[in-house]
């Protein structure tokens, strides 16, 4: 299990829990309900279940390798939206890319979508798997606060990866590209790594 | 009555409603929660009632000059917080400040306060009022944007003017400083007017 808040214990298993249990912790004390608790279990390093709860918000999605992504209960598929120039884009904040995080490529992907919103903290890996959105990008992030999307997004028909399009795993960075449409991802992985 | 969907209807009368259908476009059509309703009622040119409603949440602030500003019809507070570094700030993007918008200003406040928050759309006004957080800086913004928030935040016990320090009516411009305590407000001022 490994946590933001307790370490980890035993992280070389075969299973491994990721806990986060705020995210979006500068919401969180300020009043914002979109902080939401994130919960992975990995199998030999990759997510295979995920959970983005929000609790404020009482929604919560559920995600499983080989199974569809649910928002309270319900299926919950992805948009497609196989142009950047129609995209919606979420990041957390333009500052985490400053000094050297991906600035330019983020930037250049920022200037090609329709439109991007901060500030959504992991609500917005929910947002692009129900389809409300298209695009999430993030740097400076670390497995806790990813993992648990990779499900959540894959299992309504997303995709998503790091920077280079690896797969996210125990072992991954700190970049995370999540799109909802793969063509999109293809697109945006492009112009991050220009 | 003046609204952002259907033009000015006698805006020279000695009461005025100006209102936002939906304030925080963007967020109503990504699927977050955050966008609102602003109802201002004016005499004379200045706001004399606010309402700042969320639908999405079931929360809405009232304000009124002379009365306490109630939140879902309990009497809110401001915060002290005498000191910027101290400070949580929102914004509703730093794009906005961009090309002439007062970046300069807005970046030595944001530099010096504790942190920053992105895309909480009107919601920041009322988190200000109900003392979560502590200052709302805005460009590019026409009266039905923020009047409603004036009667809201100074009922609360803080103050909202714009970036001259100058009362917001009718007639006002595009920027708004708002602060939950007074002495940061004059904080704030010094900074964004260096």
């Amino acid at each position: 299990m490994i946590g933001e808040e307790f370490g980890a214990d035993r992280p070389d298993a075969e299973h491994v829990w990721v806990l986060d249990p705020i995210d979006g912790t500068k919401s969180f004390i300020t009043g914002r309900p979109l902080f939401g608790t994130l919960i992975a279990l990995c199998r030999a390093g990759r997510p295979i279940l995920g959970v983005v709860d929000h609790p404020a918000l009482n929604e919560r999605w559920i995600g499983a390798a080989g199974h569809p992504t649910r928002h309270n209960g319900t299926v919950v598929k992805t948009r497609a939206c196989p142009s950047l120039d129609r995209a919606a884009l979420f990041a957390s904040s333009p500052h985490m890319f400053e000094d050297g995080h991906g600035e330019a490529g983020f930037t250049r992907v920022r200037r090609h979508a329709k439109l991007i919103q901060y500030g959504s903290d992991c609500y917005h890996y929910g947002l692009v798997a129900s389809g409300h959105g298209d695009l999430a990008i993030e740097a400076r992030m670390a497995i806790y606060d990813y993992l648990a999307a990779v499900p959540v997004v894959e299992g309504a028909g997303g995709r998503v990866t790091d920077w280079q399009g690896q797969p996210l795993t125990l072992a991954s960075g700190d970049r995370v590209l999540a799109a909802g449409d793969p063509a999109l991802h293809q697109q945006a992985l492009a112009l991050l790594g220009e």
